[in-house]
């Protein structure tokens, strides 16, 4: 990329200058640490300059904003096209008071909803089911039967809003709830824009939030694929999440390599299946962490966009441009928060969307100060999404696609990632691919070492976080939390004993019978049977439990 | 800096790209404006590549951090050596008042002070003067004597902790005081760290807090700096002050032209007086403004930087490094927060006050999300504070010299800001210099003009401002506000009555006829006189009545 001429006076006066200039320099303040190291622990460099890029190419490796390695951004005009969606995670309770704070967020300028659900839920069982006492509503919405989706979207256009599903286990019983719950209205499925998480993959890796063995999992995560494909146009099939895996503690370069190979192996899935690479990926969208490093997690942004389009392009033989754009939505690092000073909270969040926002965020959800102590009070939300505005508004970096494109430091960070990433790619295969490596605890002991290096340089304070290992003050300031209403769960269960007793008792275990047996068909897609039963209003465990028998629980392995 | 072969590929690219891609993403998707413009109403492209810096050489334009032109940073190895300094402006009510919040906010992290005072102080006039009415300790501590200054810094160790003073027709006389007040505790001036605001140019031009006519202030504040070079050599004489112009409602680039053109003219009357400008220079410091666009912001730092460099080396023959260094304090935009929804005024702070990092400061103030109401409280201080700490230890951007060094945007940025500057350094030069061009308004009236252009943006809803003009809210959010107590007053004038009646009566008027008969000769060192006055207890008001009885006072020209 650069002048060869330039680029050998440049080495001569940085060779001069590293004897002199900084020698001058650490004689006067030495360095305040013998090394100095990202959130994850990556050296950095005192300074970047064009020979750190001397290799280059800028067609290659860059290129213009909506060209192909899309480094710069998957569309030419960026946010002066349209700013990313401010999509607020919300959820807690009963469906009543979800669908009152999704309509508190879209008054207050919300442009896309996203909806957490309750532990019970997210594994399968219904608010009156044994395992889901005293889980009811904690952390997120409660929905057992498409009674409960019916009302959790109410008066919300979901023709014209889109809205994101955190659930992974139970996407596609969830999922056909929403599909059901639109039709009622009147709403074609063609018409419903959204996404689901259904990423299973990184709950083996990092969240563990997983019911049945991985190849179960995956085969209902293809069907859902090749259903969304087929009648959901405007749908994301799957949202391959990063998030989880950064919570967990793994680095920036292992949520990179770890969600991008789990990319791969959901393409895998679906062309093995039988579907057109171009029909199916640009329905794949991205799901990433914005944590405290602010140059790590923009170069890792765009290392992602670059490898994705590179292996989509090369790799799969994908043809559709929209295949290889790696489009993603961020949200800052819930891990980050701290309980004490909450306050501060608000200004972490700040900077941390911004890095989203600079790497060409699709869709951000900013957390709330009041995260670490309890599900986000409505004032403290407000303040979140406020957060977005004044970033989208007021700060000016709407105005240029990837400004920071050409920052010496940032596109060898960018670089570095990327080739970390390959690394891992590589252990992967050597493995025997995602499955295999899951099944021996690969990833989770990678993460697990990352987390436990992260833990020690806190405690050695050779990390410092505010308010936690320095800078500590004396008060707790006080924060008003949402607390769950505890008449909700008897509300809610009223609902769902009123369902069971109004509905054709005969039609459902019609349905889920119908579901046990296309279950048992190793190519039979199991949506349809899915969309028969919630319209029958069988409840979600009844479905799961259903599932459950045929395929059986998964047990991590022990991870030494 | 590029290759020129790979230069014409990407112009070539570069015209496919506006005719193919761009042209596709436009009928997707109409850009949101006509056109996107800074906070500055600066016009921004949609993409900057490396055919914006086809004319820019590294060495001679960027250079490594520390290195002639300095537009990476004044510092080889930046904030791995030293972290800006965490320097909150604070001040209300009486002297003991303010001491405490000084102890309380060096208790929790802060690293330098910075004092403000109030109306009164600011014009020269003692507590119990009637201009002074209902004015005592509002926008700052209230100092008349000696006696204050004294209890203002009793058991702050200020031969260790550097003090900044914000303060400028009086600053000569607040500095005798800050001085005799250490001497008196056996700390010797030549040990005294810190900075004096003490840019009377500004004051014309902008804040509008003159009192002398142009020509006997900038005799007044050309005694400090020789009387500082001399004798107080780690005091920085003159902070030149951006921040004013631009809180006045000028933009980045005014900022940049006015305050650089204050400091050149500051030199010149240095030179005049016969100090060597390298015996000077290394103590002039400037203070800018961290205003809503973050890579403006940055960007004018990076072109003071290297605009100063350059004029110290070649305009004024300054030989030594340290003469070329622009060293500056940043404080976030005061005008830039709203009364309305103040907590969102924490994320604003956090915002700007990563860009003057990015930029390079030496010093940082961040605002309180408060003071659109009042002075800060001590709450709403410390979370400002806190920001500062979570930039500096949590977000990696002090691992790094000029991490956005090379972006191809804000390079382009920085080109266009140093060139707008030097456009105004002609405009005043063909005025007749710096004085004339005040006399004439002409300063006043380009910022006058920048203010209503802003006004209309908003006015027109181009632009937004959240809580302003657009995402507004019905409730007002409480926040708990400092109060100034009114029995400080009482008690501020009876320590200054009790100074009257047991000073040396005889020897104030001896110390003060001494000083009215120094300002009578052009070529008389006004400090000593002062340090003598100061000694005896004369107030603050005593002396600046001798140099107003002497020098008259300014009024401003009708700006047509």
């Amino acid at each position: 990329m650069f002048n060869e001429k330039e680029l050998e006076q440049i080495r001569a006066a940085r060779d001069k200058w590293e004897e002199t200039t900084l020698q001058k320099a650490l004689a006067k303040n030495p360095e305040r640490a013998p090394k100095f190291i990202t959130t994850s622990s990556e050296e950095i460099e005192r300074l970047y300059t064009p020979l750190e890029l001397a290799e280059m190419e800028y067609a290659r490796d860059l290129n213009d904003a909506g060209e192909f390695p899309y480094t710069r951004g998957v569309h030419a005009t960026m946010y002066r096209g349209k700013v990313w969606t401010m999509r607020m995670f919300a959820g807690f309770g009963t469906a009543e008071e979800t669908n009152a704070r999704f309509k508190y967020l879209l008054e207050h300028g919300e442009t896309g909803l996203s909806t957490a659900f309750d532990m019970p839920t997210l594994y399968g069982y219904d608010t009156d089911a044994p395992q889901a006492v005293g889980e009811f509503g904690k952390c997120g919405v409660a929905i057992s039967s498409l009674a409960d989706m019916e009302i959790l979207f109410e008066g919300i256009p979901v023709d014209q809003v889109t809205t994101s599903m955190t659930i992974n286990s139970p996407a596609a019983m969830i999922w056909a709830m929403y599909i059901a719950a639109a039709e009622k209205r009147g709403i074609p499925r063609a018409k419903l824009g959204g996404t689901l998480q259904n990423d299973i993959l990184k709950e083996y890796i990092a969240q563990k939030e997983f019911i049945f063995p991985p190849e179960p999992s995956m085969r209902l995560v293809t069907d859902t694929v090749e259903f969304g494909t087929r009648e959901l146009p405007k749908w994301n099939t799957i949202s391959i999440s990063g998030y989880h895996i950064r919570e967990a503690g793994s680095t920036a370069a292992q949520e990179l390599a770890f969600t991008l190979s789990d990319g791969f192996e959901y393409v895998r899935w679906a062309m093995e299946r039988g579907l057109d690479v171009d029909a199916f990926a640009p329905r794949l969208s991205f799901f990433f962490n914005a944590h405290n490093d602010f140059f790590e997690e923009i170069a890792k942004y765009r290392a992602a966009r670059r490898i994705w389009a590179r292996a989509m392009k090369e790799t799969f033989g994908a043809k559709n441009p929209r295949s290889w754009l790696m489009r993603f939505h961020t949200q800052t690092a819930g891990v980050s928060l701290t309980a004490q000073q909450p306050m501060n909270n608000v200004a972490r969040v700040a900077l941390q969307a911004l890095a989203g926002v600079l790497g060409g965020t699709q869709s951000l959800h900013t957390n709330s100060l009041d995260e670490a102590w309890a599900l986000p009070s409505e004032h403290a939300a407000m303040i979140a999404l406020r957060t977005q505005q004044i970033i989208a508004n007021e700060t000016g970096v709407t105005n240029v696609a990837d400004p920071l494109g050409g920052s010496y430091f940032l596109e060898a960070l960018t670089n570095k990632l990327e080739a970390e990433a390959y690394d891992y790619f590589r252990k992967i295969e050597n493995l025997g691919g995602m499955l295999p490596a899951i099944e021996r605890g690969f990833q989770q002991r990678e993460i697990a070492e990352a987390a436990s290096r992260y833990q020690r340089e806190i405690d050695s304070q050779e990390r410092i976080i505010v308010g936690v290992n320095e800078y500590v003050a004396e008060e707790q300031l006080k924060v008003p939390l949402l607390r769950v209403d505890e008449a909700g769960a008897r509300h809610h269960i009223a609902r769902l004993n009123r369902v069971r007793a109004e509905r054709d008792n005969a039609r459902v275990e019609k349905t889920l019978n119908a579901l046990r047996a296309a279950a048992r068909k190793a190519n039979e897609n199991l949506m349809p049977y899915l969309l028969d039963a919630v319209n029958a209003y069988a409840t979600l465990q009844e479905m799961m439990d259903t599932l459950r028998q045929e395929w059986g629980e998964y047990q991590e392995p022990a991870i030494v």
